[in-house]
């Protein structure tokens, strides 16, 4: 695929996360978004078949620990980087994307996010075992600590749609995963 | 209210639960839980003029830490009765509230979750300050280590209902704490 291609399947899914954070899963159509970015139908179809496409394309989006570890860098530079793309994520609350996950996994996708949590515990377990071996972070159990660190984050995504978040919310987060990991 | 009111109150807000936890709330009508309890319109109304009071008097259901710091108990057996109970919810996916809090939040009700969210803090800073005082815990920030219980119990509660759990994940749960907390 040309780079012109990637550019609009990446304004596709920027538009699209928009709406389903903004609407959940269910209330978004194909329409809808042909709408917000402009396009046809028929060049939305050319390069998605379904919002549930497009969905599942936005949170197989993958962080780039193997990459960094494969190059040695810094455990402790790699989660500072991870916690403050985090902290960010935490206080944008319209991007949340809580109430769109609960409706598509209520829609028959268990399997599914069954995949994404499951490679996204791999890749925190990945970094701290690393972060371990170069003598960086504590001794931990790492499967445990992935835990904490992927659920907390959820409880903080739903609820940053509930109740209004300042900022030590997300310094907390941040800092009780230091206090766990760094020595 | 005598005890017979009280008894009927208390079956209509355990029957709303259920129902509140299967459809969310907004799909959930006065009229669903005078089939689910049996009683007539006139029955329901006499104790409940609206879905929402209801779904509001579930969620402020109080543990009942305060009692027991005033008469004294271990502040360790007391967090050991909370884990055991959170742990019994947290594998209890089919009474997760997730979706119902979010909608029903969503519906111009965030200043009650505020409130909510508050006492639920309040109450684990209570607990946590008392076991330091009783040095049965170790010295942390009591606020930090409320809002990493809270968040990571709600999201644990959402996850619960889109991804298969097995016990480990509320044994992690408990043991985290525990590993903050106990000396």
């Amino acid at each position: 695929m040309g780079a012109k291609a990637e550019n609009t399947k990446e304004r596709i899914r920027q538009e699209a996360y928009r709406l389903f954070a903004d609407k959940g899963f269910k209330e978004v159509t194909m329409t809808d978004i042909c709408k917000k970015t402009g396009l046809s139908r028929g060049g939305l179809y050319r390069y998605y078949s379904s919002t549930g496409e497009i969905f599942s394309e936005i949170l197989s989006k993958e962080y780039v620990i193997a990459d960094r570890i494969r190059k040695q860098e810094s455990a402790k530079a790699i989660l500072e980087d991870m916690l403050w793309e985090i902290k960010g994520e935490i206080m944008d609350k319209e991007l949340s994307l809580s109430l769109a996950i609960y409706e598509y996994a209520n829609l028959g996708n268990g399997e599914f996010f069954n995949h994404i949590h499951k490679n996204a515990k791999k890749r925190w377990i990945s970094l701290i075992r690393y972060g371990m071996e170069m003598k960086e972070f504590k001794k931990v159990n790492a499967e445990q600590v992935s835990e904490l660190i992927l659920y907390y984050y959820q409880g903080l995504r739903m609820w940053s749609r509930v109740i209004p978040f300042d900022k030590q919310v997300a310094e907390y987060y941040a800092d009780t995963i230091r206090k766990m990991l760094l020595m």
